[in-house]
């Protein structure tokens, strides 16, 4: 398989790095694949920037840090302005359009979705947004299943919340779905 | 101040990477420091086995994963016999006396304490018992403050979960402070 150098941005509080969890979790448990998930916290997180990293592929990981991904999610502008440039030739830059406005050329494939809005007119609570977009993230590259996340949203959350989980991850894949971007 | 390279290991569900993350983010956030927070995820993940890695120091941090830990949290005896080896000399290896025996002669100061004894005993919901892990091993390092953990603590738990998690964090503070290796 291809090796997935993935990014995810945004700013605390928009649950970045428990998507890149959730994710790289489904990948090793439920997938059979390595996955290497890592945070790093400098001065930026003190301004309320955050990135998280993982890896995932079917051979072992040396290097656990994203230098250039190929697939960066850019939840903030500010964000989408400090790592598009980043981006591996022909990978997949995906970001929020209530949050970012796609205003760089970049040589890969760019797509706003309107994830935020959708699951707040749809749900109602912020809280799942990261989960929308791990929905429209996997419904693009298909780098894990459905069921993988839902196996491990499923061990994590209290029942009462799981159904406004998945309602969230399928907005996201329906969304995808409906890109222009779907992947074949 | 002296670089912390800190290896959390157990089982999937012992919360050692949700313990992880609120470390470093109390590092980060809180204290001023740079962190570095991150897992992987092989073969043995899917054994059930976890470790997760915090590096925090004031300076830069360039290589996130930790070879020689200088404090090593075991909490299974798997887990036990296979990183106690790599603790650095005259590091701290903390274990929970429940799940692991120290049968080992290490170049480190080794400490079983009853932490999730004295959880279930005095709490009863095993979901905390890291966070107890957290408050022993903040009271035995000082690496960060106990305010520290309880901000980021406060904006992560729903608020009536709060009180379950600070009475956690104090009960592993409490046997830290009582033990024989408590720091000066």
């Amino acid at each position: 398989m291809e090796r997935y150098r993935i990014v995810f941005s945004g700013s605390g509080g928009q649950g970045v790095v428990t998507a890149s969890i959730i994710l790289a979790e489904a990948a090793a448990l439920h997938e059979g694949l390595n996955a290497v998930q890592s945070q790093s916290y400098g001065p930026e997180a003190r301004g309320g920037a955050t990135r998280a990293d993982v890896i995932i592929s079917d051979r072992a990981i040396r290097f656990p840090k994203v230098n250039q991904p190929n697939v960066l999610i850019c939840l903030t502008q500010e964000a989408y302005n400090k790592y598009s440039g980043t981006i591996r030739p022909g990978g997949l830059l995906l970001t929020d359009s209530h949050f970012v406005k796609l205003e760089r050329k970049v040589d890969a494939r760019q797509l706003g979705l309107g994830m935020y809005k959708k699951v707040m007119d749809e749900i109602g609570k912020p809280v799942v947004f990261n989960i929308c977009v791990l929905g429209a993230m996997i419904g693009l590259t298909h780098v894990v299943s459905t069921e993988s996340i839902m196996k491990v949203l499923g061990g994590k959350i209290p029942p009462g919340f799981l159904e406004m989980n998945q309602k969230a991850l399928e907005i996201g894949l329906q969304l995808a779905e409906g890109s222009p971007l779907k992947s074949k």
